[in-house]
């Protein structure tokens, strides 16, 4: 089912045949079975994506960045270079002894989503089971352990909600409840401690 | 004398015959001569591991994990995905003028240790010369420094003590001298700063 | 243009011909077109260097490092494992409608200079647009966001200023305004917030 004008680099390995048009895979990197790809994505070389995760239209994933089950990416979200998703809050090699019977069944897996047009920077970690919401940013090094606002920006280890950030990625500043953003002039209406813009688009 | 039913995936690089039995290496790995890995290990796509490294049985080491020349890493430990070790305190280029006879001995290279069932989360990067005890838990994102006492959990950067895990991986909670694991009953004691269990297995 | 004594393992993909001579490249490494890497460099295996970059000579790349178009690096530095370098600070994917504009032209890629004679420790996120001086050292783990003054030691999320290094690499301990490296016997003072070598070499 990979539509006929999907580049695949020839040093890459990929087993699904989920991949929309125009996507693009770059070197070296590994796709498993059953990864869902939508149309016109990038994805960087170096990638690692396990299967059971789902990747929208018009993201774009760059070099080493390492997806694993359980991660659901949205449409049009940035991933920076060397990201890494986890899906396991207690990990131990499933091959020891004492962890039981812990990996015979899938209950130890979080499910992780990042919503549309957000933005993770790069080396950042994503911590099992948290939600992204749509057009956050995600700042680089950061090691996101909870679930982040729409829109918000996020910094540090552990990251901490440090601002705002317009759908265009211009950072958003607040004199009033409301504000227009300098680079496109979306506005944004603060809503208790969250944001949403007055004209959906 | 690799065995029998290692598997090593085709894109893979893999220059040592020490690999034990029934291990499995997938794609674009890359591992060095004179690293020796013992039997039942999961080695994921795109790791590096360099000469001189020893891992045990049963570990898993997960997709992008760099491991260095002087690492040693002992039965059934979990390295999660993207996590980096290292084993030079003050680096410079070899190749630099200026850092002269730095390099022409191994003086400046200092071991690392993870100790049996201890698990490393994804992204986490691990000094040099450090010991990660028996059944540690190392979050993810997390920059350890110093050494690590068996069972803590250490979170951030820098990395620090945050609690305990069970050898099952669940968290422990101690309200008293002595818990039991709400997981799998195992009882651990406090003694000093440390813990251990009271019936070893 | 080649040089004749360069190697590049079988399993990378290297786009340009501009690589001085004795350049080493290893296993899955991709290197674009339109790089300039000088001679007498080490890249380790599972590296990506964008279009755009250029690396001095004598410099060592280790393992899985990600160096983005935009970037520049001196000769005789050190970068470590697992490093990833960015240019953009307010990344969305180019393929987001409300990205806008922001992608047709190259406004907003920020350049990075690493000088020479710096090292960058392990996993370490280089922020877009800063400036490494010369000589300095970016602790393993560290998100560097401002710029870093030759001869500093940068350590922590975001890296903060934590002391100074030798050209050798050593730790320099200053009591008075001037003090000598106890390895190379090197000797610096104080100039403001800043440090100077006295003899320049």
């Amino acid at each position: 089912l990979v539509q006929e004008d999907v580049y695949i680099h020839p040093t890459s390995t990929v087993d699904t045949q989920q991949i929309g048009e125009s996507t693009r895979v770059w070197a070296c990197a590994q796709i498993m079975a059953e990864v869902h790809i939508g149309s016109n994505c990038n994805i960087g070389s170096h990638c690692f994506i396990e299967s059971g995760v789902t990747i929208g239209s018009r993201a774009t994933i760059k070099n080493g960045t390492l997806i694993c089950e359980g991660v659901t990416i949205e449409d049009g979200v940035f991933v920076g270079p060397g990201v890494v998703f986890t899906n396991d809050c207690y990990p131990r090699s499933p091959r020891l002894a004492a962890a039981g019977s812990r990996y015979d069944t899938k209950e130890w897996l979080l499910p992780t989503v990042v919503r549309r047009g957000a933005s993770i920077g790069a080396g950042a970690i994503i911590g099992a089971g948290v939600v992204i919401g749509e057009f956050a940013l995600v700042g680089c090094g950061a090691v996101v352990a909870r679930d982040v606002s729409a829109y918000a920006v996020v910094l540090g280890n552990p990251a901490r909600a440090r601002g705002w950030a317009c759908q265009c990625g211009q950072r958003l500043r607040f004199r009033e409840e409301v504000t227009c953003c300098t680079n496109c002039q979306r506005r944004y209406i603060t809503e208790g401690s969250a944001i949403r813009p007055i004209e959906i688009e």
